[in-house]
Order: C-alpha cells, then sequence, then structure tokens
C-alpha cells in the first residue's frame, strides 16, 4: 500500500462557484498561481459550464490562458456538457472532470435530466477527449445520500461506475456532495464498487457539513484510497443552510495525513499561506482550522501561558 | 464489544471556563436542566476551583443546589485540590472529576506544579471521598502533544494511569486538550496504556482544533472507546487561538455515532436544542455544525433546490 497521498485541489473550481463574492479574474489567476507553486499537482481550476448558468466562472478561457503551467501539473475543469468539452480542450486543459449523481432526485433537480440521461451524455465528451492527450476524471456526486431522497443504493453507484470504466475512465471520486456520509458509508460503498470493478481506482471528495469531513478521510485512508479532492480554506459552503460549511479543506486534510506518516506533494506551509490569499480574497472567515489554530508543531513559548490564563 | 457509547457532557464546566461571557447563573441553571433532561446521564456541571482563579465557576454551590437531579443523572464537578472536593462532596456532586496533566511543561504552567506533586495531591481527595457514594473520574491532560514541549512520551500517561488505577479509579478519559491528536496518537496511547494497565476504562476527551475532532473519535471507537467527553454546541474554545475551536461538539458526536449504529442516551434532537440554548446565552455562533446544517436525515423537499441553485 503507497504511502503517498495525492491531493487534488478543487477551491478554484467548486469552493469558488458557490461563493457568493464574485472574485476578479486576476484574483482567481493569482490562487491557482499560488496553489500551484505550493507543489499540489493537480488543480481544478474552472469549470466550463455556461456562464448564465454559474457565472462566477464566466472567465474561465481568460484563466487558463493566464495563470502559470508548471512542468507535472494538470489542471482540470468541470465539464458539464460537449460544448464545455470543446471549450476546455481549445483552453488546453488537462483532466476534463465530467460527472454523475447517483440519485435520480438530485439529477433531475441539478441537471434536468435523468441519472441515465446524464450518462449517455458522456460518450460525446469521451470522443471529443480522444486522441487529444487530455484524460477524463470523474465523479459520482451524492454517493453516499441525497439531500432530497435520502439513502442511495449501492447500486447505482455501481451502475455509474461501471459506465465510467467501459468510456476508459480510470479515476473516479465518490463525492459526498453535502455531508451526508459517515465512516460507514464509506466503508459501505467503496467495497461494494471495489468488488465489482477493481479496475477502478477510487477518490474521495468529501465534505464537513456536519463535522465527518477528516473522519471520512481517515476511513477512505483505512481502506486504502489515496487520492482525495478538497478545497483550500475549506472555501465553498453548503447550499442548504448557510452557516454551514462544504468541501474539507486541503490544508487541514493535507496536516492531518502529514501527522499520520503519509506523504504529500504539496508544501504544508505553502498551502496555509493560500488559504490565507482565499480569505483576504473572499473578504470572510473561511472553514479552514489549521490556519487558525496553527500547526501541531508550532509550539509556545511559556509566557503564552500567562495570555492562555488570562482567558 | 459494546454498541453503546456514553457521552459525559462537559460543556457547562470546561466549555463555560473558557467563554469570556459570563453566563448569569439562572442561565447556567436552566442549560443544566435541559441537558439531563434530554436524556444524558453523565453531566459535568461546575468546577470547584477557587472563584479568583476561575470566576466563570464563582457560583458553583448555587449552581448544584439548584439544579433538578433526575434519578440515573450523575453531576460531575472538576476537583482541582482538597478544598475542592469538601465544596464538592457538601454540594452533593456525583463524581469527583480529577486530573493530571501528562506533561511537565504544562503541569508547571496551569498548576504551577508538577507532574508527581498534583498526583500527591490526589490522595487527599480520595481520602475525603471514600465512603461518600461518590465516585473519582480521571482525565489525564496533554496526553497526545504538549502545545510547550511538544510530543509527549507515552510512558508518561502510564504512569499517571498507574497512579490513578492504584487510587481506586476505574475511568480515565485521556484528553487532547489542545487539539494535538491524530488517530495515530489515539492509537499509540490507547493501546500501549490498555496493554499495561488493562483494568482501567480508557476514555476520550478530544478536541476539534485542527478539524480532526471525530476522525480521532472515530479512531477511539475502533479500539473500543467507549466513554466519551464533549460540550454542547462545542461551546469553549482554545486558549492559544482565538479563532480556534476547542471541544468537540456533543451533537455532532451523537449524531456521528447515530449514524453508525451505536446506541446512546440522550435524544439528538433535544441535544440539537440544547445547543441552540448554549448559542443563544453566550450570544455568539458557536462550533456546532449538526444544528447549522440539520441531521442528514432532514431531507429537504425539492423546491428548495430553486433556493440552492440561486446561490
Amino acid at each position: 500500500m503507497s504511502n503517498h497521498v495525492t491531493i487534488s485541489e478543487v477551491g478554484p473550481r467548486d469552493g469558488l462557484q458557490i461563493e457568493p463574492t464574485f472574485l476578479e479574474t486576476a484574483q482567481k489567476i493569482a490562487l491557482i498561481d499560488a496553489l500551484s507553486a505550493s507543489g499540489l499537482r493537480l488543480i481544478e481550476a474552472v469549470s466550463f459550464a455556461h456562464p448564465k448558468v454559474v457565472p462566477q466562472m464566466r472567465d474561465a478561457e481568460e484563466i487558463m490562458a493566464a495563470i502559470k503551467r508548471p512542468a507535472g501539473v494538470r489542471f482540470g475543469a468541470f465539464i458539464p456538457n460537449a460544448k464545455g468539452a470543446e471549450r476546455a480542450l481549445a483552453a488546453r486543459v488537462d483532466d476534463l472532470k465530467v460527472g454523475a449523481s447517483a440519485s435520480d432526485a438530485f439529477s433531475s433537480v441539478n441537471t434536468n435530466r435523468t441519472v441515465e440521461q446524464g450518462l449517455a451524455s458522456l460518450q460525446e465528451i469521451a470522443d471529443l477527449a480522444r486522441g487529444t492527450g487530455c484524460e477524463m476524471v470523474a465523479v459520482v456526486g451524492t454517493a453516499f445520500g441525497c439531500p432530497y431522497s435520502g439513502p442511495v443504493p449501492v447500486e447505482n453507484v455501481v451502475r455509474i461506475v461501471d459506465h465510467y470504466a467501459k468510456l476508459g475512465i480510470k479515476l473516479t471520486y465518490f463525492a459526498d456532495t453535502t455531508g451526508m456520509a459517515s465512516p460507514r458509508e464509506i466503508h459501505s460503498v467503496v467495497e461494494a464498487v471495489r468488488a465489482r470493478i477493481p479496475e477502478m481506482t477510487l477518490g474521495l471528495h468529501l465534505h464537513n457539513t456536519r463535522g465527518l469531513g477528516l473522519a471520512n478521510a481517515f476511513a477512505g485512508l483505512e481502506l486504502g484510497i489515496r487520492d482525495f479532492e478538497s478545497s483550500i480554506g475549506g472555501l465553498g459552503g453548503c447550499p442548504f443552510a448557510p452557516r454551514a460549511v462544504g468541501n474539507i479543506s486541503t490544508e487541514d486534510f493535507a496536516h492531518m495525513v502529514l501527522q499520520m506518516g503519509y506523504t504529500i506533494d504539496p508544501d504544508i506551509d505553502a498551502l496555509i499561506r493560500c488559504a490565507e490569499l482565499v480569505e483576504r480574497s473572499v473578504g470572510h472567515a473561511v472553514p479552514g482550522m489549521v490556519m487558525k489554530a496553527g500547526k501541531t508543531t508550532d509550539l509556545h513559548p511559556v509566557k503564552d501561558a500567562a495570555v492562555a490564563a488570562a482567558r
């Protein structure tokens, strides 16, 4: 079992997409450049959704043209349809991130089509990508529960991953879209899919909505999962609850796995600085915790005790 | 292995002790009564520290005299010394909560005495408690790391627990006082102590300072730990970092273990109402997450999707 954990940073796309504050294009470019400079090797930079649907991502081409492209860093983009794939290929995206929801209710509400219709639309994207050097990387949304319909049968997840495998996709993240998983669901879904489609590499895209983000990540690590998506500073939120948080924080996750003896690509201090940049950029507190508490290895001089005692 | 998890609520003492807002005595009584009505069986209600040292706890006697005492609910108090034990016994406390830190640096700074001096002082408390029907329940502070001196040798924890066992103490919580543990440290400390002092029941008192509170709780559950301390709403904080959080939240922990198939004594909805009461009482947001996101089982009507999509 590898000791290396690969982090795919999704803040610039998935985090910002739900952020009410619209960032300037230059701010997004500065953030993405800081993220690639931190040592992260996978960055989901933009979405090629229609600008009317996701206005925060209206400047996707401009961003892709302006960001630094360091060797060894792959830049991904969320691709909702074939038109998006064409735009992404023209913008020299490395990874086409595609998705389907494991819940028909969620799929209907979010994309106005059934799960099967969504899956069928992926063939066109695969055809466009073939021979371009672009990889398709997939997500199964609401893999551990749907906020509308509740528990999701694991058979739904299996069917989607099977479809992905037939399209030649090698890596699929299971998304806990609204933070409904506990370690129990992580176990059952990962083990059921692995038993049926062992050739697929499985990753996790976790949310901390109910405080279980890193507990579920730990459950995944114990199952041998080594691919995780996370959002710098915990950027993003929950569409159903304004006070709730969304994605797990990249630097908090990185801090945990380093403490547990795993290796990662990015530098933890650089990630914390990126989280601070995100907080300044959006102009409000973000959920990241290590950026507020300091690293476990940041010891306090005993003179701090007077400050502590005074509280 | 039992499927039942026992939660010891420490918010009224450990949480409030660090809270800058002083609650009225009546507010504290109302909170403690709401907590006992929720079905919790163990509540750390007050501290018998000197009022000059912990002014938030100046009304400990008044609180103990006024709260409801439902059958089957044990009320604990933090006891820093023999004088505190005398006061607690006079106030008809059920559990005398005593502690020592596994770090000499932390012990010196926090209590102005060495670990050995602190342990020696427990004999007097044990002598006072003998024959009264009161139980001594112990905590090992900074069991997984010290904010001043860093890693704590597991031998320090073993030595303290051995001392506790010789005093007749049956239950010891290991406290991650400033949130420095990861599941790796939970494993190593719990397993080392169990191997040496198998007769002691071990519990965990976890903090969520760096986002790992419930990950560490899950690690403990996997090790067979069934006794946990937590704070309603995540009340409390971190003396070293004003923006950081402290204790894990009782209702978030309860929500997790219920979802994972464990049983608990309190009602989850009553706990969430207690967290809302705490938030109103202190007058600022508290860290609890389920109180903001709703339970996993609280499904959303599809019409909420319009709200979600508009964000």
